[in-house]
């Protein structure tokens, strides 16, 4: 027996620590030997993956530890592990086996064991290596719960038990739809409607508020700052139907396509039975795809869910440089914002509050495109029945999600509702504005109110000052008829 | 009276030929003068635009010819002022004017006066200039049915009658929403179903020849060539799906929203009355955005449908390119199918047809992924209530659209319609391959298979003479056995 | 004889107007037989293009007259010809044949037969028509400058004597190379520098103008407007810099390398002669190609000089960017800068005046971006012994070309040399600024500085103020410690 | 006194692990009070980082460890900050306080603090906090080194010392140029040098085998072997040369520059003495930028990087590709060559090898597409004296090139090296082609050697039984005839 630790049904995931804390003295890390259709290898015991893990550690050292697949793809392998054992044991898997993995499938969901998968995106495009090493380190931690040997693939094979039924080909486009959706459904799309909220809360608290327009970055006419957040509200609001628009195909599972779509393997059902255990575990609903082959060698509706994910995007991207423009100043720029002040801008310089919370949101959008470029490029990429992009589509497809998800809640929290509106420095850039002349037209005519207005810029006064100079109209009939609160709508038909 | 022709209904636009061909005898050139703001310019006698017009001409030459903006955008111009005008027309505009401009609008609509609309996209952001281009030439037009005198904004203005309660800030967004919609579902749409027909037709076809499948580009278990293609219709007809989804967003008109998307300058119900017409005028439904500050400041709904048509050239190009992978030969390549013979290939080498079509349809994909870049980036630049970026967005837009009509037109015709499978080489390739010897494991075991297929490799036999080397089964069995057509679904429950 | 046209050594290229306006009349139009390995076909008796040419126009419906290939390529291709004759003059091709294809192929150069140049980007992606396009043209020209039967291929046929020694994959890599050098260097480059040196010639005029200085959009120590412009000045002449690092590799010719890059069908010492050729008519450096395998199947040389396009359009969009904004206003925005006013920027709005130029500036910069993504996309995409997305390479890189070389142009004329600093907002601004503070901190103490700040930032009023109210220096002294012109550059060491 | 710790000059560093396993503890982890402008907050004891770092810890919880800055980047902050305090030694600095610094700068360098930089990309976007995190862990390790206690800034004040002279706006472009140089030259120069080795060799190796050529995928004329490997090489030697060929603009380092580039509150000469020091340290050539306005502003010549990476990633990517698919097969695909088996491919398929290598390097190539899409972005968007993506920018320019140096170093190892040509194979299908028919023109004319290609793809039989068959040779004739290695390159002039 190659093993120096006792079998045990207690988890050598506690000794995860251990193992890491001495992970430079490899002469004395103690190893047992795995094995697959290539011979033996040695791999760290202190591990659950066997032989194929280990080699695509060797095989592939890039990129590093940033590079490893990200952990809701590991946790969604535990959701499948688990949907397979649960409809296999319905198809002849013995109960004891299967309980067992789907015991330790669990634990991959519950994230206990993601220190076990510590393979890269840049590996085999199919993802082969990583199915491989869901089945190692669910079936070795299978076997520790039935008191069997690490590496012996017994009582619990990865291959025959573990992957019962499946194939690498279908497995992982069905891991990435699964992370995908939950990402999505769990993180992304609550982020984005607490933003909403938060944002279109700013808008009816600034409903009372008049201020100027700006068109071209000139001077035009007046709008509430509650109708300018009204229209970032939109932009998001859109985002999110944009978003759940595409879910429908990510919903879509390729599991039962086995090694080219065909089938293969599985027995008649097994599809749309994954589908529903699937669904039963994580509560959100899938469903098996209508034509596997597709699913298998194109991954569109990845491509699909980056292009919802590129343009909000730009949505956010438009509201972030928006907020951060109209907080600039103290007294050098537009001023009519007050963004909170969330760290020190200057020592010496009060009122220098640097947007770091829209810098970071609009870095987090540029990062999003960039994703959007890598997965449409992979995407279109796939030949024959297998699209090998997989890893690197999924990994930036969750890496926006992510960043969004993440960069939405912050914006929120640190900037969006904090934010303080200026009403002095609004009002006086509204009232020195010219563009207000336009209220006199039918005054004192056209030509008359562009003399007004000719004059108070040539000058450097207020339109007010300009038309009471040219003695066009009294005070009182200025401030009766030049009245911002009846410019910012239609009029009544 | 500086105009040297006489007032006439008859249009001058069949007087363009004549100044086309002496443009360069600019001497001889009879002139008119147009004004504006800025004050006189002199215009070619010929053309219908004005002053403004004019100017950009002479202000933005950039790219030259290529770059005039699209003609389904001047299209929709005149659809939208013939809208307008019908509207107007309940609020006051008079009637004789009008009914010109309705006139002149639908002389826009139907093409006569597109030699007219000559700038650029490289222009002012916000379009402003084509709005204007377009009420001077159908202003120009009107007056000239009217029997008046061109440039004389009499009796019908430019302003005050054919832009009557618009703004170029919503002008612009509305043709832009109007001619993607009418592309898309009059030229795009139309064009993707057709290709889905005929790849579905394909694999109907194809049903019944089983290939070789190949994942990594490896061999791989078989499949039917129908399945393969069935596979190619799933992602156009999704393709489609997808487009379709982000119409209801385009569906949306900015029109009413005027200078920064108060609706300043227009009365209540202005902005559903002019969606109504225009559905009416298109037979395309249309509505008044929710919103009109969202409508003017981003064009998030561009960015939207250019990543739904993103995805569909991902789908495309995957199709083309496998297409022409299986199509490689005559004898060197893959050569499962013949595609048709559209031009020499070469002069001497029978049998070397080039794919040309996919080498065109995957050229289309590429320019569409790098419209899609540029829109991606223009949308997310907009500033306060104006995105000034439109422009170049719908112009890479409407290039999609049109590239991704034409190219699945031609791809169909011109390639897919006429592909013939080659059933010799497919049926060869298949029965050459090892992977049939997964059959043979239930039957005489894993290591005798393995050990059948190892042979094989080895000595470059066909699996079936292996076999029979090695005594495991006879010549009946192996035919019996190994039958791919068993392979090609999942077993009965 | 087929063809009613009188044989004449008139060009039938002045009769093309005549052709184009008859154009729809088809059932009148006269036709004249071409023909190909495939047969006979139909060709408009006023073009000189043959059988190859009109193949294509029929199966390459893509993209209409906007996506003609552009024209700098087809004066490529006249050069090239023309370079092919003079050496195969000296290898053996009749005089009389070789003299009349250097006439043809000059008239080429000189755009006289642009007209006759149809093909769309979207065709075969070697770009094997558009040479033959070439080969057709040329030859029917000199078959009738020689007094021949245009179609007859008699004496002078476009394979045998235009295409001598020649094949459609290494004479498109070729004219690619040509058409980019030669838009670059007669383009390009001089239009970058004729704007380097306008803004160089500012950075020096407001060399005196001290202005606050922007960080995050927030005030902060003071530089000059001068310095400001001398940050813009440097980015465009690195980025010159960066164009001409990429000609070298530019500057390499595939001729020579026939069909698959081994030269079969020529003779040892024709590529060198060729790149010799070249560089005489041209004036201009080019070399042959070190590795004409590299020069065929890939395009990497195109992908790298639409890198540096690509950085060159982030520049310009900094820049642009930075002056709108600093020119936004007239009352509510920065006002820095009085930017010119070349157009209406609204009828009653005076100062209102739209950065247009900036506008058409940036669309430019996000078109190179989007070209960039294709030309990368399709750089990619070559297979084995040929890049099959020539055209569309080509076709985006000369389009970012143009329009960096032309935005660049009517930016230069229409804004940089007409921007006028706002001194008096500049000096207010700064003046106005609580950054200033810094420089009290070696006078008295930074808590008392601190003070200020904070007193002058809670009661808006300015530093001078402040420090007065809180009676922590004179007027006189504050006039003399805080002085900004002080504050722009280290001090001695 | 707050802190548990003893004061010490053993580093807290190895307590680092301590820490880790315990972080789930938070109510026992000893704790110390760090203080800035804002106040105190208290810091995991185990940490050196300060007051600001922890605040952007809270603020910015944007996507967890994967988005950490990295690791190289880290590193370079400790060579400026060496580099800073030697020259700051020479401008007044203490001592004892500067060699403190140079010794806790010099740990930095040497990784063996990377853990206490835990700051995310997606922070302020001028990175100010990641140099305030250096400065805040240099000087608290400082203090410790001279017996201080961590968190009184005393006798090593991060901004008063560590900072001296320095702005985070001129530091954080400068580490970035630190960073990328030192990547470049001594991670992916040496990695792309080595690939060009290996497949150069490959190249001569090669040298003698004759194949089919492919050009529009479609059999062509023959090349060797070597010639196509040649094409691959060259492209790699070029792409070191392009990336060269950006070096010298990244080695122009910003500081000096401090907040907006004027260089206040720095010495004449700082600038300069700091990029001979940084010099120095690193063993490579930097520069200080002649303009330090354009090095904070904007930040082009990431973008120009970035390019290079882009093209390189564009020819990797051809390479790759090309590779697989001459290796695919065993019995169905082109068959060429014999890539290393590396790791099972199938369990039972002898001959399946997939190239998953070759997919790891395409993958790779796909995301430096996409880091490129980011940095161009990210690039164009800076703003007045600052742009504030830096840390998007260099995040993303250091992941290429690791991916790139790790991708090719790999491919090279676990594929080139090992590649093996099919010779047989190759012979086959070469003499198989139709394409050599064309060596038959000047024996038998063109015509009759049509004929016989004809009959030999209408029969299916090779072209020397074609030509038997037809009587137009003799067996005798066809062998010395058609030799393909005449066919490889140009004739004797």
């Amino acid at each position: 027996m190659r093993r120096f630790v006792t079998s045990t049904t207690a988890p050598i995931l506690s000794r995860g620590v251990y193992a890491r804390n001495f992970s430079s003295s490899a002469a004395t890390m103690a190893k047992r030997i795995e094995t697959d259709a290539f011979g033996e290898i040695e791999v760290d015991s202190s591990r659950y993956w066997g032989a194929q893990t280990q080699r695509s550690l060797q095989n592939f050292e890039i990129g590093g530890d940033r590079e490893k697949l990200p952990e809701p793809l590991i946790r969604a392998f535990g959701v499948l592990k688990k949907a397979a054992a649960e409809v296999n044991l319905t198809y002849g898997l013995k109960p004891e086996v299967g309980e067992a993995i789907k015991q330790a499938a669990q634990e991959v969901i519950d994230g206990k064991l993601t220190d076990h998968f510590p393979l890269v995106v840049f590996q085999t495009g199919s993802g082969t290596q990583s199915n491989m090493n869901s089945n190692e380190v669910i079936s070795n931690r299978a076997i520790e719960i039935l008191g069997g040997e690490l590496g012996s693939k017994k009582p619990v094979h990865p291959n025959d038990h573990v992957n019962m039924s499946q194939s690498s080909n279908d497995t992982f486009p069905t891991v990435m739809h699964i992370a995908a959706v939950l990402e999505i459904s769990n993180k992304l799309i609550p982020s984005l409607e607490q933003l909403h909220k938060a944002v279109d809360d700013k808008a009816k608290e600034f409903d009372h508020i008049i201020k100027i327009g700006r068109t071209h970055l000139q001077d035009a006419t007046p709008l509430t700052l509650g109708q300018e957040f009204s229209g970032y509200a939109y932009q998001i609001k859109n985002g999110i139907d944009r978003i759940k628009d595409t879910l429908p195909r990510l919903r879509f599972l390729a599991q039962g396509g086995t090694a080219v779509g065909t089938g293969l393997n599985t027995k008649k059902g097994f599809d749309a039975a994954i589908a529903a255990a699937v669904s039963k575990i994580t509560g959100e609903e899938f469903k098996t795809a209508p034509n596997k082959f597709e699913a298998l060698a194109a991954h569109d509706a990845i491509v699909e869910a980056s292009g919802a994910l590129n343009t909000v995007a730009a949505s956010l991207f438009k509201i972030a440089q928006d907020i951060r423009y109209l907080g600039s100043g103290p007294r050098c720029g537009y001023g009519e914002l007050n963004l909170p002040e969330n760290e020190p801008g200057s020592s010496i310089m009060p009122g220098k509050v640097n947007p770091t919370q829209n810098e970071a949101l609009t870095m987090v959008c540029t990062q999003v495109f960039g994703n959007h470029s890598a997965i449409t490029f992979a995407g279109a990429s796939g030949q024959f029945e297998l699209n090998v992009f997989k890893p690197v589509m999924i990994s930036n497809l969750l890496s926006s999600i992510r960043l969004l998800a993440d960069g939405a809640r912050s914006f929120r929290i640190h900037c969006v509702e904090g934010i303080v509106a200026n009403e002095k420095r609004i009002g006086q850039l509204m009232r020195e504005s010219l563009m207000l002349v336009t209220a006199l037209n039918p005054k004192i005519g056209y030509d008359s109110a562009s003399k007004v207005a000719k004059n108070a810029h040539k000058k450097g006064i207020t339109l007010k000052e300009s038309a009471l100079e040219l003695g066009v109209l009294t005070s009182e009939e200025f401030d009766e008829w030049v009245r911002p609160e009846k410019m910012i709508g239609p009029s009544d038909a």
